[in-house]
């Protein structure tokens, strides 16, 4: 059986214009926010060792990795389906003398071998920034700035940031609410499946507030106030302080114990919505980059996923084209792109503004609508 | 034996700052020119099928190619060694119905199996544009002219353009230097080698004004009009349109029988080089796309290869860092991005200008040499 020419593996797909465009203006968009911030741009490497890939993405299996035996080094590697741990190593081997905090950023598309019911495609493009050396208050507050107002410079609107306090229920258990290690990962399964009946059945209804504060962040906050114990109160201080800078439009949510997908975040991370589009537009948190030497470090940082804004519509931004008709003299086409047109010249004596999708031709040295 | 975790594969790197930079602001230039002249974004899956790859690389073997099984199909799918064949595809299949020419531009990394010695590396940034349904001298001089612009808002100075006719011999092994079919395989060997004691002695004296000829444009044009065949005739004249109009500061050079890398190019090809870059910086060329139902259509484009010319020391746009304090007013801090600095927030009190690498501070609302 042969395959169609057009036909493209599951999960795997061609961007045409203008989905294309949007793709690649929203990660400029992203970028150059990131960079207005000193955030410096890095490009790890497509593909890597399987091992070093897999040593550092904690919540990532190596059988979920697309692998392939090296020619040259006859060693098995691995495509990325992530580039946050690249950044994460370059920051602990190339860039571990620079001083910090070291604000790095980067974009670039990542694989994943097998695809997810909520999320079909296998290929999709990340772009972010990584704040690394701190993990600090002032340091999330950046971090969530930036995330919003690159979301913001790339035409998102109706933005929902969901707070979460990846490490919380480890604290707390071992702390105020003093919990057998061995209880910890039963009470963490029902606080996943907010499974209130079964925290009752377990005797762990001291962690049910938790569960029942979810929802719009200062109701949420307010009450978790009531819960008093003081690692959860500075966290508590700590996300105010870094919600109170954001734009009013940006709709706030907590979600003390959300959990899926921030397995290697330490005491803070986020998820970001936009309307209209389903599932997570973006997410980030602090966690422990982990150096040669076994020294841990702080670090902070975001990632957008920009396939689902384009898959939902957000557009790029369209510039008029202009029919430029056989025989124009090159240098008038030239000051209409300089102008800020798109030219597009007719090669041929039957060319048409229509068949060249343009609103505008170029007649007597000025453009008209066509 | 384990692998140091900041050990990469033969022929994969990271790009830190600046190179990052500088890589991604020369694909920005190529890719904002060629929209400019209405060259539209299409973006092609980084793996595909591995058939539908190889069937359209005339030029690449399957054991050339980064393959891997699908766990999803249990087909071999491969990473793409080179973007230009899969924009031709996107031609044939989904665009195949759009108004010609239709102008599509492209930018990705490509990936190879095994590196060359004239190029060490197995991950490569590609940036081009593809004119498709026309391959006319108008055609020709239209992406010629896109693809030098490119380079040139892109910074890249000292270009020479070197033309190749990469079907040149055969069409004249067809007409006026009439040659049996067996013997062209071999007179194309002698003349790749550019062997001109072989071609003596190969009684195959005819094509030998061919190697004679390469070198600075308008000689071996000269030279090449001497030899009086009409199809080569009507190819000078079509160069000699091509090169009419590019700015004299690019050098101009034919070489009518090269034709390494162009095997899938029809009557015209050129490479380009730059002053202190070893080897090409792209290359381009007329060629054929075959669509489904065996149609034969006539296509045009080039390619830059991002990687030599940031090597050589291409730089990217240097912006000034603005250190801001602790305390500083963000609005003011917004207010400087705004007027185009970089502003690096300190986010702790022992931060300084100097470890942000800041040629400026904020004091008093102002900005101040550091």
């Amino acid at each position: 059986m042969t395959i169609p020419p057009g036909l493209l593996p599951e999960g795997f797909r061609d961007r045409l214009p203008p989905e294309a465009e949007a793709i690649a203006r929203l990660v400029r968009r992203v970028l150059d926010t990131a960079a207005s911030h000193g955030y410096e741009r890095v490009s790890p490497p497509l593909a890597e060792f399987e091992a070093g890939l897999v040593g550092r993405l904690k919540s990532t299996r190596a059988q979920d990795l697309l692998r392939f035996v090296d020619p040259v080094s006859q060693r098995t590697m691995a495509v990325r389906p992530d580039i946050t741990a690249q950044v994460g190593r370059i920051a602990a081997t190339r860039m571990a003398h620079h001083p910090r905090p070291v604000r790095l950023a980067y974009g670039g598309s990542v694989l994943k071998l097998k695809a997810t019911q909520l999320r079909p495609e296998r290929e999709m493009m990340q772009v972010g920034a990584e704040l690394i050396g701190l993990d600090s208050v002032a340091a999330a507050r950046e971090i969530v700035s930036v995330a919003i107002e690159a979301l913001g410079q790339a035409g998102v609107s109706g933005i929902t940031l969901d707070f979460t306090l990846p490490n919380l229920v480890e604290t707390l258990a071992q702390g105020s609410l003093a919990t057998e290690p061995a209880r910890i990962s039963e009470i963490r399964a029902l606080l996943d499946a907010k499974d209130a009946g079964g925290l009752a059945a377990a005797k762990a209804e001291a962690f049910l507030p938790l569960v029942e504060a979810a929802g719009p962040f200062d109701a949420a906050v307010a009450r978790l106030r009531g819960f008093a114990d003081g690692a959860l109160v500075s966290r508590l201080d700590a996300l105010e302080a870094i919600a109170a800078p954001l734009d009013a439009a940006v709709a706030l949510t907590l979600d003390p114990t959300e959990r899926h997908g921030f397995e290697y975040q330490s005491w803070f991370g986020f998820s970001l919505f936009a309307e209209g589009v389903s599932g997570e537009i973006g997410r980030g948190g602090s966690y422990t980059i982990v150096h040669e030497d076994g020294r841990e470090e702080p670090a902070i940082g975001f990632s957008i996923y920009c396939d689902p804004l384009v898959d939902a519509g957000l557009a790029p931004h369209e510039r008029q084209r202009l029919f430029v008709p056989v025989g124009t003299d090159p240098a008038l086409a030239a000051r209409m792109r300089a102008e800020g047109w798109v030219t597009v010249a007719a090669l041929t004596d039957d060319d048409t503004p229509a068949a060249q999708i343009c609103s505008h031709v170029l007649k007597d040295g000025a453009p008209v609508p066509a």
